[in-house]
């Protein structure tokens, strides 16, 4: 099967997927008799530029950015990103743009055009899936297409398709999770003796933290992870706005460090659970976990979810490290699963209430 | 879709299978649009039982054993568990027989039959797995039918299914892992306090450990697990006996954990590499855990799985309580990727040699 790929953005990782489907096209082709050809980038720099016969992902990363004459075909350039949406001969959008919390725009409007042009939608971009999650699912499942979104959380450790695959019948009635990579980094250097300030600065050397850290430190980044998980895994409807976010952001992080009882270990914590009316309520707030807690010893590496179900208990996911590499390949993996007729497929909450 | 299913086994786990797909039929019909009836039941205290039109696990659960006359259709005994395997009116047979743990048998000879037979094959029983896995996986092909087994390793954890739907074109390089339940729970109440005697009556008393724990605390258990995870995910052929088991059992219990330095935690820990020859070489010993390590805090009732990937880096699964419950889901979940027409996808190891 050939899959023709238009992604919008092209940037960390945009290059990371490029750079995944050339290094393992050998094992695709022979796993799951399926190859990719970019038909379309559209970025920030460079603009929209539409390759109809395509280009081998091997292409793209030699190609680098702007592809200019390079370009297989020729450049051809249109108007704006829905009409590039619209008129890339693609089978696969990929929305791999930069996240607006606020208001996940406008990544949303990308993701419905794709949808509407009858193409099968591949997002990391947590955007539309913590804003507009229920409008798309209908509208794809409408169009007859795919719409999938593993690496919105802990980049591309298998939480989607392992409910989907792997959890049948099931009610996952709650989950509790690690799942802001700065803060985690910042709290355990804290925890290993530097200070605040020095964490931070640390975690932006790494890449691991923005310029501006306040979107992770405030819950903000965890907010809209907790929505895209309660409303995708637990029925619910809810807006990152919804979530509860307490005691959060820098001077509480300061302070807090400065009360922990020996043994304790400070971590930003995820929740969610129904409420007695039906309803779900997430949190993000810090926690002094005690050292029996197995969350309280994950480094500032890791990031963990454990979700609470009626089949298998108590199940917890941790991944070990996450770059735009695993990003990149929770996006490879939801290609696969199109390659495979699974695209239709999405987890169906059953959740008491 | 309606499956038939002769069950060889009808103890704790059967027991539990046929009232999780009783408790779970709605959802299972209207989520996949699969309905189960049982055409046969092979026990040693009822013998073989053919209910050609089927019994619905409802009334499975109801009837309890022996059926003898509240079959519908009434009891047709059969020679022996080939024969019946053989005539069974069923599609999929469920092998949830006891364990032999130094031969696999005759498990084994169990599924080659129904596998010969054209017949579908779920087992949560490891020997067939751990024993015969490239025939068996040949032979399945051959025929066009499912062998699957989740259930082999960490009860119904979706580590199989899992590495199947979401870890395409992956190369897992090893695993590391606290596999056996009783060993956890021992060494879990010795580190809080109680003496090794103490601590495996309480293990006895609450169902973990059988009379006689030799296979759990000697890592024979732990080596036949790590059998079946070393060939099915890793494409090694290797056989129980050849898993290094080094330094276990009860003196060796309790000279280590009298030996511990302070934070440090006595486990059992599985793990495997690949060698430089490319094979695979995998151990069962006792390891002092430093507090740092995240298996280290484990409780007595969890069991943990970190595979060592070239996509996602490391990834772990942690499962919080292991029972018959979890050991039946990981058997309804194989039945309904069965359903789904997932059943010919196993996990196809691509690993750097």
């Amino acid at each position: 099967m050939d899959l023709r790929l238009a992604s919008l953005g092209h940037g960390n990782v945009g290059r990371a997927v490029a750079r995944m489907l050339a290094d393992k096209a050998d094992e695709l082709l022979r796993g799951y008799d399926v190859w990719f050809r970019y038909t379309g980038l559209y970025t920030r720099s460079a603009g929209p530029e539409i390759m109809p016969e395509g280009m081998a992902p091997a292409q793209v990363v030699a190609a680098g950015l702007p592809m200019g004459d390079r370009l297989t075909g020729g450049s051809r350039p249109v108007s704006d990103a829905l009409t590039f949406i619209r008129t890339c001969p693609a089978d696969v959008v990929l929305e791999l743009t930069t996240l607006n919390p606020q208001s996940g725009q406008p990544a949303i409007e990308h993701v419905r055009a794709a949808l509407d042009a009858g193409k099968h939608v591949v997002t990391a971009n947590k955007g539309p899936i913590a804003y507009a999650y229920r409008e798309l699912r209908a509208l794809a499942e409408r169009q007859g297409v795919a719409l999938r979104f593993e690496s919105t959380v802990m980049d591309g450790t298998p939480i989607f398709s392992m409910v989907e695959a792997s959890l049948p019948a099931t009610v996952i009635s709650g989950f509790r999770g690690l799942l802001n990579s700065t803060s985690n980094y910042v709290l355990d250097r804290m925890a290993k003796g530097h200070s605040l300030e020095v964490a931070i600065a640390g975690a932006q050397r790494l890449g691991v933290a923005e310029a501006d850290p306040s979107n992770d430190l405030d819950g903000w980044d965890a907010a809209v992870k907790a929505t895209v998980l309660a409303n995708v895994l637990m029925g619910a409807d809810i807006r990152p706005g919804d979530v509860a976010r307490e005691g959060l952001g820098a001077d509480a992080m300061r302070q807090r460090h400065g009360a922990l009882l020996p043994g304790q270990a400070l971590k930003q914590v995820v929740d969610a659970v129904h409420t007695v009316t039906g309803g779900v309520q997430a949190h993000v707030r810090l926690e002094a976990l005690p050292p029996d807690d197995p969350f309280a010893h994950l480094s500032g590496n890791e990031t963990a979810l454990l979700l609470h179900t009626d089949t298998m208990q108590d199940l917890t996911l941790i991944e070990g490290q996450g770059d735009p590499g695993q990003t990149a390949f929770g996006v490879v993996a939801d290609l696969v699963n199109i390659a495979r007729g699974r695209g239709r497929d999405v987890p169906r909450p059953y959740y008491a209430v």
